[in-house]
Formats: C-alpha cells, sequence, structure tokens
C-alpha cells in the first residue's frame, strides 16, 4: 500500500474525513480489474465541492466498492468563471477540445450549433466523461459541466448580465489587449467558431452585441481546436489562475 | 476559373512574375485528381521565401503539371525566430504538436529525445509533411524545418549563444512575466517534455544551464501536446506576431 496514491478518481459523493464512498460498477471495473488495485490500496477522490482526498479502499467487488477517506490532500480550486462555447466539429478534434477546456480549466463548456456546423446533435454525456477524464489526469479538482447543444442565437439571446463574450474574429486587436484592458468584475466566455466560420448573419449579429468583443488571435488561420486552446490559454495567463 | 483560388500549396521551387513551376507526382494527384482542378485553374503558391503566388494551371497530367505565376498575393511573413522542441510521444499527439507548431508559427520544430522518451526514432518525412499541410491550411507563408531527433543532452550541449530556452517546470514563475521581462534581442525556443516529465538527472542539468528559465504554465498538469500549444501562444501574444 503506497501513500501516494496516484490513481484520482472523480466521484459524485460528499467526502469528508471518515466518509465512505461507493464506487459505481464502472469505477469499480477500473479500479479493481484494470488498475488491479486491491483492499488497502490508496486512491485519490475529488467531487467539484470538497478538494480532493486520499482514501482507501475496503471493500472491492467485481460490480462495485467501497472506499472510507482518510485525509485531504489539496484544497477545492475551482476555475476562473470562464465558459467555452464552440461549435462540435469532427469527432476526434470536439473530444480534444473538451479534453483541453477541462485542462486548461474552463468553468463551463457549451456546445452551440452555428449555420454552419454539421453536427446535428452531440452525445453530452461522452463529452461529460471525457471531461472528468481529462480533470482527474490534470490534478484538477473541479470538473467543468458540460452543457447541452444550443443554437448560437438562442445562446445569444438568454445572454446573462455581466459577462463578456470574446470571439475570434478578422479584428484589429490582440486578444491579450483585450483582456487586459476589461474591468477586474467582469466574467468571460469565449466563442469559438465551426471550421467554415460564422456566416455573415451570425458575423453581423455578434459584432452588434454589446456584450461581445472580437478578439484576434494572430495573422494565421487557426484551427477550431486550436483556437480553443489559445483562446482559453491567453485568458488564464492574463485574467485566470496562471499567474 | 476562379481569381479567388483557395487551394494553397508549398512548392520547393522560386516564385516569381512569370516563372514556371513544375509539380510533383503527389501534387499532380492532389491537385487534377482529388482537388479536380484543370488548366487555366487558379492555385496559391509559397516556398517559404518569395510570399504567396497565384498561379495558373498551364499543364496538368497524371504524374506532373505546370503552374505559371501570375501574381504576388502576400508578402513572405517568417514567423518570430522560435524553436520547439518536444520529446515525440504517442503518433497522433506527436502529429498534433507539429500541426500545432506550423500553425501557430514557429520557425524550427526539433524532436528530442529525454530520458523518459518511448520513441526511438520519428518518421522526419512524414512529419515535415504534416508541418506543410498545416502551412498550406493556415495561410502561412513559411514551413517550419523538422529537424532530425537529437538526444536532448546533446541538443543542451551544442546550444547556440544568445538563445534563451524556457521550459514548464513546477516553477513559480508565471511564462507571461518570464517573456515579457526578457531582453528584446533574444531569440528563443520552448522545450516541452514527455508524458512522464523530465528524469531528475535532466531537471537538475535544464535548471544549471545559464539559457534556461523554468516556467509555469498553471496549477494543472498539463499533457504534452495541450503544453506546446499553451507555450507557443503565450510566446506569440507576448514577443511574436500576435500584437
Amino acid at each position: 500500500m503506497s501513500t501516494h496514491a496516484k490513481i484520482r478518481l472523480y466521484v459524485e459523493h460528499p467526502l469528508g474525513a471518515g466518509q465512505t464512498v461507493p464506487l459505481s460498477r464502472d469505477q469499480a471495473h477500473y479500479l479493481f480489474g484494470v488498475m488491479r488495485q486491491v483492499v488497502g490500496g490508496a486512491v485519490l477522490l475529488f467531487n467539484g465541492e470538497h478538494g480532493e482526498w486520499r482514501a482507501e479502499i475496503v471493500e472491492a467487488g467485481k460490480r462495485g466498492g467501497v472506499l472510507s477517506c482518510i485525509e485531504q490532500t489539496a484544497p477545492l480550486r475551482l476555475p476562473p468563471d470562464l465558459w467555452l462555447l464552440f461549435a462540435p466539429i469532427k469527432k476526434a478534434r470536439t473530444d480534444f477540445i473538451v479534453e483541453k477546456a477541462a485542462e486548461l480549466g474552463a468553468a463551463r463548456i457549451c456546445p452551440v450549433q452555428t449555420d454552419f456546423t454539421n453536427a446535428e446533435r452531440i452525445r453530452q454525456d461522452r463529452l461529460q466523461a471525457h471531461a472528468i477524464e481529462a480533470a482527474e489526469q490534470c490534478g484538477g479538482t473541479y470538473v467543468p459541466h458540460v452543457a447541452a447543444m444550443q443554437r448560437l442565437e438562442k445562446t445569444l439571446s438568454d445572454w446573462p448580465a455581466n459577462r463578456r463574450l470574446i470571439f475570434a474574429d478578422e479584428a484589429l486587436v490582440g486578444a491579450r489587449a483585450v483582456l487586459e484592458a476589461a474591468p477586474r468584475s467582469d466574467k468571460w466566455a469565449i466563442l469559438i467558431g465551426p471550421e467554415g466560420g460564422f456566416s455573415p448573419t451570425e458575423r453581423n449579429r455578434l459584432h452588434d452585441l454589446p456584450f461581445v468583443t472580437p478578439i484576434s488571435l494572430g495573422p494565421r488561420i487557426l484551427r477550431a481546436d486550436t483556437a480553443a486552446v489559445a483562446a482559453l490559454t491567453l485568458f488564464q495567463a492574463t485574467r485566470g489562475d496562471w499567474e
């Protein structure tokens, strides 16, 4: 039994001293089948609320198991209040964007359907599982929620107060300058368009909205997945939790 | 025949007014077989030296073809003098890093073999082809050279004067602060470690070298491919061609 548990699991269960945590069938399969853990082994748990806890395996079965929390190993670290809106593209690149958003620390991931989005639907449960796996691997104590896909127009109509939306456009203003100049009180969202770009209607609509700021991501044309990682990075380094 | 040619091809041939450019077998297959172009069609060409040129197809065959340059459509835009050193990982993620380095504007891509690098060799020609494809797609007029894989230790021993090397470590100094504080005259390189991190020997060596600066890429553990995109982004937004 190692006290330096490297296996991290996200659980939907309260964590605290002496708290016992039941495992789902999938988690039991992963922990005991794939990772060959046995009773007495140590696992790190987080639930997005109570930080990270070292737990000991007290029951191990084929269809379930029970862990017992020993001590808190890290406090809860919420990411900045940043949403990532993106138009789902090819499966591999969509998975990638969700993985990177969890890794880079977005609070919420919102797939949006734009005029040039091919995907009619997404597998929300599969994307959420990707976000969980990324959070488990990156040492995060929080998992961003993957929202249901919504039409971009509806998202913009229902936009909440006090949240700015930046989107990459052929604008002249660099992303960094925009992020550094805005009031500290702002909440943020990043909108990444589909590979084919926004439709003229959408671009006009975005430029007209008072809460939207177009930004530049440099002189080359970035793919949607690159743009997502680049914009998240610039946010974190300027307004987020990287400094 | 459209004057708004969207097909972009990298060629290893001089470009200039009236210059004719022969096509390789692969390029002829792509242009005439896959993209169904015919004599009279327009293509954008770049060679990393003479900017981007609109060219007309003057001969089209199964095994080759000839283009003729009409007019320059964009000047040469060299990326900043930035090298990306990375330890090759799984094939898909290695391809991804090369694609992103070309897209984000690195001048040179250097695969390095570290103590914890699994890959013994790389397909340099395949990675170079990836860089070319990415440059063609992102509107760049330059293709970063993919160097042969070298041992990290050899790379560090032969390090050129006046080039700083930043690498992501458990350092406390944010990447942005490091980049902003350094003299404008510096040339740069970014070193991304393998998924398993650097060995203790390598970390000590890196920390001892006068041209190396450790940086932080935030509180979560980034995968190698994410770290590469994030570091390239921060460089471009701070010292590069994004502002």
